[in-house]
């Protein structure tokens, strides 16, 4: 399993991914799930993936490799796409190139077919944009009424989501929100692990703003674990009683 | 979908279930899932019910109205099983004679055989206890160390018991966590819906200590849903920024 989770914010982008791989519980390895395509001021792309890592690997490779995308009329990577839904048209069609190669064989040994992405970046001259695509190639995108998007184990980190994000939240409140959620994920699902890997993008800068690696031994994340804990709790307490208890 | 959540405290039971049945997004209805047996100062057994409703229906059926069943030697309801450990046994006897009868005809037409059961509480001169019954008529048990179990869309409600739910936990702070549980899960799934059903019951009380069903209008529900978001907001806030953005 995996959790990744982008924010579109006005400030810019904030985006987060575990590490966790595992086939079956007693085969767990760690494969960062952030790839990036940096050329400073000209473009950021980020795209973050789920699922079968065989699967995501290929499209990962195809993306940034270079296939042949009727989409680009010819070789293309996102290095040269000219924009962020040229760059998704071309991801999702390299997932159906995927699909096309892989399918079939795996349908015959009842495997499935299964990835999401997050693509989320900024090329010069064009919009900060932040997509899901589908195993279907197709995608949609975060917009101000929903400025957060998920894939993998969602449900544990979103409800603090839900209640707190919103296009004005800032890009240091942002970072606060997605490790919130994903230390909630990660307490509950085993599969989905540390270390997890955050990249901050300032809209409209054109350079990678923070990457960093969260592990284990990281003061920031231990600190929000525990207050997290603390916090949950004071606020649970802080509710009055049920009158008719 | 449903959810349905049970606590087992060292001080009573809490009970919760949503009462939200749906066949696909256009055809919802409102059932209670939480069925009561109560004979004062004898018996207090509340079975809570997740999956399809017409196979919990029956379920219900059978082991209020009488069955015959392999387990009590001949019928048996609720009301005459003499442990809370026979009744687990025979509610999960009760799920496999549906399978016999119904299993063959659903899976012909690709219609799951999918339920879910919690039952719990206590029989005269035995120990209170907490039951999830599977669909296959086997089942588990609460324990100190997990004092809680969940059915149906149990992930959106499970971080704030997972931080905050002891065996000593008070039967007054089970519910409010109960109700925040419920509260995250009704926000993040429309299939899990208003009204809930709340039951409190008291450790060796043998008497339903409160059952309330709980609306839109309720004062309490809406003074929980408003102050957890504030206290959710106002405890992201009391954490430090990163250092780091």
């Amino acid at each position: 399993m995996t959790y990744c989770v982008g924010l579109h914010l006005d400030e810019g982008l904030v985006l987060l991914s575990d590490t966790r791989t595992n086939a079956g519980v007693d085969h767990i390895s760690t494969f960062s799930k952030m790839h990036v395509v940096a050329e400073p001021g000209e473009r950021i792309i980020v795209l973050m993936s789920a699922g079968n890592l065989a699967l995501t690997q290929t499209v990962v490779n195809h993306v940034t490799e270079g296939f042949d995308s009727q989409v680009m009329g010819g070789t293309a990577t996102l290095s040269s796409v000219p924009t962020m839904f040229k760059a998704a048209q071309m991801t999702g069609e390299a997932i159906r190139d995927v699909f096309m190669s892989d399918g079939e064989a795996m349908q015959a040994q009842n495997v499935p077919f299964d990835l999401s992405i997050l693509l989320a970046g900024q090329i010069a001259g064009r919009r900060m944009r932040l997509f899901h695509i589908y195993s279907a190639g197709n995608f949609i995108e975060a917009t101000a009424d929903t400025p957060f998007l998920q894939i993998g184990e969602h449900k544990y980190g979103k409800p603090i989501l839900d209640r707190a994000v919103t296009a004005q939240t800032s890009l240091s409140d942002g970072v606060k929100l997605a490790l919130i959620s994903m230390d909630s994920t990660l307490r509950s699902n085993l599969t989905v692990g540390l270390p997890v890997d955050l990249l901050i993008y300032r809209r409209d800068s054109l350079e990678v703003g923070l990457q960093r690696r969260i592990t284990e031994e990281d003061d920031y994340f231990h600190m929000i674990r525990d207050s997290w804990s603390d916090a949950l709790r004071a606020a649970y307490r802080s509710i009055p009683a049920p009158p008719w208890v």
